[in-house]
């Protein structure tokens, strides 16, 4: 396999978009330094901060590794720096004397690189860009949707092996295990990548029977028991037992692009009522399937689907229990696994067209444990087209 | 396996340490936000906010999931918030009328979460408290150190399934999978952590050949291919061949407590200059081992081992190559694997008893690999007590 670097093309396209984007906004420039978002304008990660200017060429300042950053980006300026304070310098080599008002990322930049970079720029303004940053990210071209679509297979191999290794008595670890290590031998990335202050994505979420209604700080409707409030997520020491639901969320990321998808298992059978939760569920994805196109309302969808649970008397188990419960039923697919948009209350921005997402209508039955179904869709221009096509029901082993 | 909670007097002694600290800063209190002090401090990840006054007892304001807070954490007043504007309220419920100065982690906090704080306490004038936290976590109690102890055990078991894994012909990544399935198999906690800014900690680094001496932008000596610009480090495609140096560095984490552990590997044979140089690093182990104590400065330790390595001609090696060499030769082991103490230059601290580091030795060759160790070590009264005792020397499959 050879080792897949960001088009130049691709790159350019996503700096004009940018740029554009500052002009409106009145900035001179951003400075970027997250590792996704320096991966997003400049196909590396390696130790760098990267100036965007308005207009002109952008500027990667490089601190570890030079050699590999020119190996892995198809910018032309790269310039090694040793810290912060050497930005003005290789800005000035460049020629951008004296920007003013300059951009950041004001939701996952730490204070102190922050104040650095106000030391080493005093007459600069900082603003926040984030969110336009996020918004650029959202609409996918179609190099991205190649990388998506090559993680959604993945995903379902995944799915595959969890099916074929989940056995009574085993623990959830033992099958998280199983699917952590057949996700690397089919060469997804190691990490994938949440971008929410405290967040910490896992491979997978295994849970069974009430470790699946185990409530967790994350944004999530499931969290499980994990192996330690250090780690309070995922799978845990839990044994599988017949007739519980068994809870298969997994992620994969193959050149830094993410899918994500959910299915529940049983060995034996399940008392009624979560057959008749998971045809809502199936009846919600089917909703969100045949109303999402380009113009329709994110929030639109969310409340629909709450409808629908509500309707059906699940209101109160859809999308968790509780204070834990979540407000939302879907989330953008990319470089991060809380990619824009968000299927949710409050989040009244439209689907375009090239927009990625997972929708995951999920039940969590407090003391008893938590049933979902989670695909991936690809927003295009009458609809969309789904990305994931593993067999859909509570699954029998 | 029963979940472990941080015991009461542990996080009671903490406090304590730190509200000295808070005193003699003049601080009135600190806010506490970031997953890994927050546990430290109270137990439970759960999505919070602690604060801890100069006096009296903290306040754990949780916005999810407040029942697990309360099974996590045995800290009397926990108090349900919907947002960092409740702050105040919380605050004052418990009789913190109006703190003035207050202490942040600015090294992890992002800006738009410290201005958020700043719009909730407008009167309040923050300042940065990271360093006193990390310096306070440094040393080990002896309920930590068990915890490190058994992720000791773990990461030891993974270095023996690696050996007995490894075969020609297989890949990089092929290993990989098996470590992160056995590593959750013995209950490692399933997320490895790393303080630094846009640092990504993975389980394991397996470089076979000219991939351990592939540079990346990580704190360390090796980094590795990995699959992709977007997680650059770590295992990729690389098939293992016969006589090339095999790199294998593992962690695990248990309770929230990691270790770290390398060991070199060969099919085959290796060119004489490798056994030379991995004499050189059997040495400089031997030198920190015996020289190290409470009282000695981890940067003389540094400069001794560096010292040593070019007085055998393989200064050049040692650490990382030419740009990518790094100024360290060994790191403090606890909550995240960038823990203080660091043996590092310019590092004038002293050790202490009770501290807790990984010391890891590395040469890299450009273009033919890397070769390294690294055993992991506790300071006692009059030494270090080295806490893996896995076989050493290059070991031959």
């Amino acid at each position: 396999m050879s080792v897949v670097l960001t088009p130049e093309e691709e790159l350019r396209n996503r700096i004009d978009r940018f740029q554009r984007a500052l002009k409106r906004k009145g900035l001179d420039g951003a400075l970027i330094a997250q590792n996704v978002d320096l991966f997003y304008f400049s196909g590396t990660t390696q130790r760098s901060v990267l100036y965007i200017p308005q207009k002109g060429s952008p500027v990667l300042m490089v601190q570890k590794s030079l050699e590999r950053a020119r190996e892995e980006s198809v910018l032309e300026l790269i310039e090694p720096i040793v810290a912060p304070r050497d930005i003005p310098r290789a800005l000035r080599t460049h020629g951008f004397e004296s920007p003013r008002a300059v951009g950041l990322e004001f939701d996952v930049l730490p204070v102190d690189l922050f104040m650095r970079f106000q030391r080493a720029l005093p007459s600069v303004s900082f603003s926040d860009v984030s969110f336009i940053i996020r918004r650029l990210r959202m609409v996918k071209t179609p190099f991205e949707i190649e990388q998506i679509e090559r993680a959604v297979h993945v995903v379902e191999n995944l799915l595959h092996k969890a099916q074929s290794s989940i056995e009574e008595g085993v623990t959830e670890l033992d099958v998280d295990g199983l699917i952590r290590r057949w996700a690397r031998s089919q060469g997804d990335q190691g990490r994938l990548r949440m971008r929410g202050w405290n967040q910490e994505m896992l491979q997978a979420h295994v849970l069974c029977g009430e470790t699946g209604a185990v409530p967790s700080f994350i944004e999530a409707p499931i969290g499980g028991s994990g192996t330690t409030p250090a780690i309070a997520q995922g799978a845990g020491h839990k044994r599988i037992r017949r007739n519980e639901p068994i809870l298969v969320d997994v992620g994969a990321g193959i050149n830094g692009y993410l899918a994500d998808a959910t299915r529940t298992f049983v060995i034996g059978d399940l008392p009624e009522k979560f057959y008749r939760a998971y045809q809502v569920l199936q009846e919600i994805e089917g909703l969100v399937e045949s109303e999402a196109r380009p113009g329709i309302l994110c929030s639109h969808l969310f409340h629909e689907a709450l409808k629908l649970a509500e309707a059906h008397g699940f209101g109160g188990y859809f999308m968790g229990f509780g204070q834990a419960k979540i407000n939302f039923i879907g989330h953008g697919l990319g470089l991060e696994i809380d990619e824009l948009p968000v299927l949710a209350k409050g989040y009244n921005s439209a689907l375009e067209e090239g927009m990625a997402f997972a929708v995951e209508p999920k039940m969590v039955f407090p003391g008893e444990g938590a049933i979902g179904l989670e695909d991936d869709y690809l927003v295009v221009a009458n609809g969309v087209r789904k990305l994931s096509h593993f067999e859909d029901g509570i699954i029998h082993l």
